[in-house]
């Protein structure tokens, strides 16, 4: 299974962008990761629809070779981390060899990109930062993997 | 408000320790914030349960002098940021002055710590590394007190 993980910019706290690095690549043993960096095409003085928009645009261009689309929002289903493991195995068991993961920007995820997901995934009720967003994400498709494999990680 | 979060042994992935020592700083600007280190007293060679038992009698030491206590779980109760904002703000408005949140170890906490907490929160339905819990806890303590204060970190 690949996962690829666009984002939106690059990580630009560095404590974060070495733990992203790090579990992106312990996740490696599991599946092909790939994290291409989009470059964001906004002015930050724009409004905020239009950088939700336009950073929406982006995102779902990332997705035209997905089998499966999954949007990160903290509306979303909460699964526990023995859930997320079986959501998945049924991905695999239904064939889709590339999953795609969108995280929105400072702002959140645009409608469009809730609608056109398969699957809105909810890491947490409370709101994180998009970059901490990056280091959850991976620790926990990561432990998921450990938890199909049986290893000691996720205890 | 003071917050106290004993932690069980340093934090040993570099890159959280420096999120855990960014994120202690900028909260510092709204609450003090003690961070003490407790020296684990078993050897990882001991049953979980007895592993479990020590760990929660160093952190229930460390209780002695709260108003309020607060456990990690990730089955425990499930704010949203706006709702932990609350949390706060209802916890100093009935005079909590000493707010002492426990993280268990790489096994989670035992039981007597979840008997003893005034409250059990969850972060996540999800389970977080307990080093990764730190970084979390911290950033949404930060979150919330921005909330409260009307900054626009939160948005």
């Amino acid at each position: 299974m690949k996962f690829v993980i666009p984002l939106l910019g690059r990580t630009r706290e560095a404590y974060l962008d070495a733990g992203v690095r790090d579990y992106a690549g312990r996740l490696g043993r599991f599946a092909q990761v790939e994290l291409p960096v989009l470059k964001e095409r906004h002015s930050r003085k724009e409004p905020d629809e239009v950088v939700k928009a336009n950073d929406a645009a982006l995102l779902l261009e990332q997705t035209a070779a997905a089998s499966l689309v999954v949007a990160l929002d903290p509306a979303g289903r909460t699964p526990d981390s023995e859930e997320l493991a079986s959501l998945l195995t049924g991905w695999e068991d239904r064939g889709a060899h590339t999953v795609c993961f969108l995280i929105g920007g400072h702002l959140g995820l645009h409608r469009s990109v809730l609608a056109r997901a398969d699957l809105v995934l909810s890491l947490s009720r409370l709101t994180f930062t998009h970059e901490l967003t990056r280091l959850v994400l991976l620790e926990q498709l990561y432990r998921a993997c450990t938890i199909r494999a049986g290893h000691r990680y996720h205890k």
